[in-house]
């Protein structure tokens, strides 16, 4: 139950009109992208604020503190493991107004608050003349959420994850204070870096609001190039090879073509290539090169054993492939009961997909595969259907990941529903520390409690 | 003074060969590359240990953290700001023998002991076919300290400093734990990632005994541009036109022609290129586009009044123009107070280097200034002359790097001579969450203390 006089005070905070009650009111802020089955339920009984400066969030955060109430950061709502799903009564804090974006084009920088999206921030380097390579998911996430959960997505192959484009981060803490780590700076070594902590916490550290991110100049032409195979093995066993090259695609995607012909479907498109498996890469960069780079990949594509690569070079052309990759996710979670993104050295990634036929088999189970081959990021469904092995094929695909030197999740994190497998795969000790630095930075565990640990 | 009975237990643990006391027999431990006036005194009652596994590291850390020793972990002793200076009576601990480097090409990475040097790392991963584009420093530097401190060095405008290439570590924790953090891993959100807090930690929170780095395809051909100019500012203003063009090079370092012919001098080498100030620039890559971006950036050079370019391809000529750039260092260091390594964003790099001049004009100083101008890192030498003056050029220099949005040190670290700036140029708030993460990780403090924080 929340506290009396509560509303009062968050109104008197950020004014009557971004202060939201009731359930009806507030339904989308309650739940996220999690599949159904293993979504945790919310607690209706919160109250949704919009702040519309950091100066606010401070001083809600400051209310919150005192008086012991949890918080939840809210984003684009886009997670996949119940990460922002209140789970108490507590206050829900919208970073939705603040959204500006500011381009530094002498820095190679963009400055955005934590409630730009990343379609906003996309098309905002993109008319300033840059580029932002990493795709880290849904277009309607923003970016203090995909920095708190260190997103990944396909093209960070070359590049690297959200990580690897944080230069600065303004963060509120529990306990109200307005920190700035980092800034616009190629190289920062003064003292522990507190920033790489806050990256990948999951908002249970602190309120991210304000993100300085590194661009890249334009890449002045891209092409997707579709490598076709017979068999998951050779084009599994092709990937190294095509690391080992010289040529690093932004994007290197492993799909299978059932599920490519279900996602289209799904659109309402149709899948046209042969192959029983495929390739997709994407390559970027001046003409010339990602001509000579698309024909050495082709050449090594056909060395083993691959079919006729096809080059897709028009934008909408490229835009359908991926959106037929991207979509196989939409066309499986209707009946999924959950989506794992376990990721292992890349080497492994064959014998991880393997392995999980074997699981599937074993229980009798359809378990649909795809991934992010390059980095080594398998995503796996576990279907409605096979609800009863559930928990059976999950710790299966888990203790097999680990065994090969692998994560539970290479970018979705832990959010509420893996926390439990976070505890069983991770050395005692290491919990220990985390517990410890959450107790440092959220002395009453009021910033997204349950979510990657439970104190 | 040390406990009775120190050595013997230490011999039970790795040996009696491998436990060394003496001040004559350790000397060249006691010390690092710091400058000699602001150097912290090493307190010479000190048993030195070189453990050969991480179970060694493990029971020596257990018997210290008993028995309330500090612990000084040395690599190869080349960091610039006492770091490894054991300031008390302890047990300096050299992983020397812990020099392993294994290449596994599958998955691109190499994985190296803490005590593998540089060159050494360099030198496997060359033979093995691959590339590691970073060369934070000297090639006597050792792999855990370079992780340890977060090294950067000229080569890392394009890739990134040692932190963009740690996939994975073993770290053994004050309290004796051996963890692993990470993997062969590219993408890992599996909790609060503890891995960068640890890297740039200067071996505080734990010794680093193990590192899995990311490597890159060999790059067939490399290049070093010298882009001549007449003054500082047209070179410092072409900088951020050269990033924005879509060139971006390995290394672009900033030099002055005194300082070139004073290191080439230093050497017994000729400095003999026409220009006052120089851009230079590494470029690596397939042969035809390192060609093509070395017109590019000749052409830009031209536009903002460059001189003509001269291109060094042997890779005699092109060591001949990057030795006599890196011991621009060495060649000052004789008469050197102490070396600053302020970092701003990079367009603000001329602002500081005229503000420097000014400084230095103010006080009648002399302050040589360089740097790797891409990543806004510059150096500045306080000169022994100018002792009576060093505390307020210092405090100027910083000042205004500050102002501009900079930090103290870019890729030094804090060590032991920094630890008063660190602290005055911090919010509180954040140097009292670094103190409770070094409680946490070293309860009884003993690892490395007196660096990075007073505790």
């Amino acid at each position: 139950m929340l506290m009396e006089g509560l509303v009062e005070q968050l109104e008197g905070i950020v004014g009557r009109e971004s202060v939201v009650r009731g359930k009806d009111k507030m339904e989308s802020y309650l739940f996220d992208e999690t599949c159904i089955p293993v979504r945790p339920s919310a607690v209706p009984d919160c109250v949704l604020v919009k702040p519309a400066n950091s100066m606010e969030v401070s001083r809600i955060l400051r209310l919150a503190n005192e008086n012991k109430i949890p918080v939840y950061p809210r984003g684009g709502g886009t997670g996949l493991v119940g990460g922002a799903v209140p789970a108490r009564s507590g206050i829900i804090v919208s970073l939705e107004k603040m959204n500006r974006i500011e381009i530094d084009g002498e820095n190679l920088m963009a400055v955005a608050e934590a409630g730009a999206t990343l379609g906003g921030l996309l098309k905002a380097v993109e008319e300033a003349g840059f580029s932002f390579p990493p795709h880290p998911g849904d277009e309607g996430a923003q970016i203090g959420g995909l920095v708190a959960c260190n997103a990944g997505g396909a093209r960070a192959v070359k590049h690297g994850v959200m990580r690897s484009f944080v230069r600065g981060l303004e963060v509120v803490l529990p306990t109200g204070e307005i920190l700035t780590f980092g800034g616009k700076l190629l190289k920062d070594n003064m003292g522990y870096n507190l920033m790489h902590l806050i990256i990948g916490s999951e908002g249970t550290l602190g309120i991210i609001t304000k993100v300085v991110l590194r661009l890249n100049p334009k890449t002045p032409y891209s092409l997707t190039l579709l490598l076709p195979f017979n068999s998951r093995h050779d084009a599994l066993n092709t990937v190294p090879r095509i690391l080992r090259s010289g040529v690093t695609p932004l994007a290197l995607e492993y799909v299978e073509k059932e599920l490519m012909e279900l996602s289209a479907e799904h659109l309402g498109e149709k899948w046209v290539f042969e192959g029983e498996v495929f390739l997709i890469a994407i390559l970027a960069g001046e003409e010339n090169v990602v001509y000579s780079e698309a024909e050495k990949l082709s050449q090594i594509c056909v060395e083993n054993n691959g079919l006729e690569p096809s080059v897709a070079e028009r934008r909408d052309e490229q835009e359908s492939i991926l959106r037929i990759r991207s979509n196989i996710y939409t066309a499986l979670k209707r009946d999924s009961m959950d989506i794992l993104d376990t990721t292992v050295p890349p080497s492994a990634i064959g014998r991880l997909a393997d392995a999980i036929d074997t699981i599937a088999e074993k229980h009798g189970a359809y378990i649909p595969v795809y991934g992010h081959a390059a980095d080594g990021n398998v995503h796996s469904h576990i279907m409605k259907r096979d609800a009863e092995k559930y928990e059976a094929i999950k710790r299966e695909i888990y203790e097999t990941t680990i065994s090969l030197g692998g994560t539970i999740t290479g970018e979705h994190g832990v959010g509420k529903i893996r926390v439990k497998e976070l505890y069983r795969f991770t050395h005692p000790k290491k919990i220990e520390l985390m517990k410890g630095v959450k107790r440092l930075f959220d002395p009453n565990n009021i910033l997204n409690p349950s979510t990657v640990l439970e104190i």
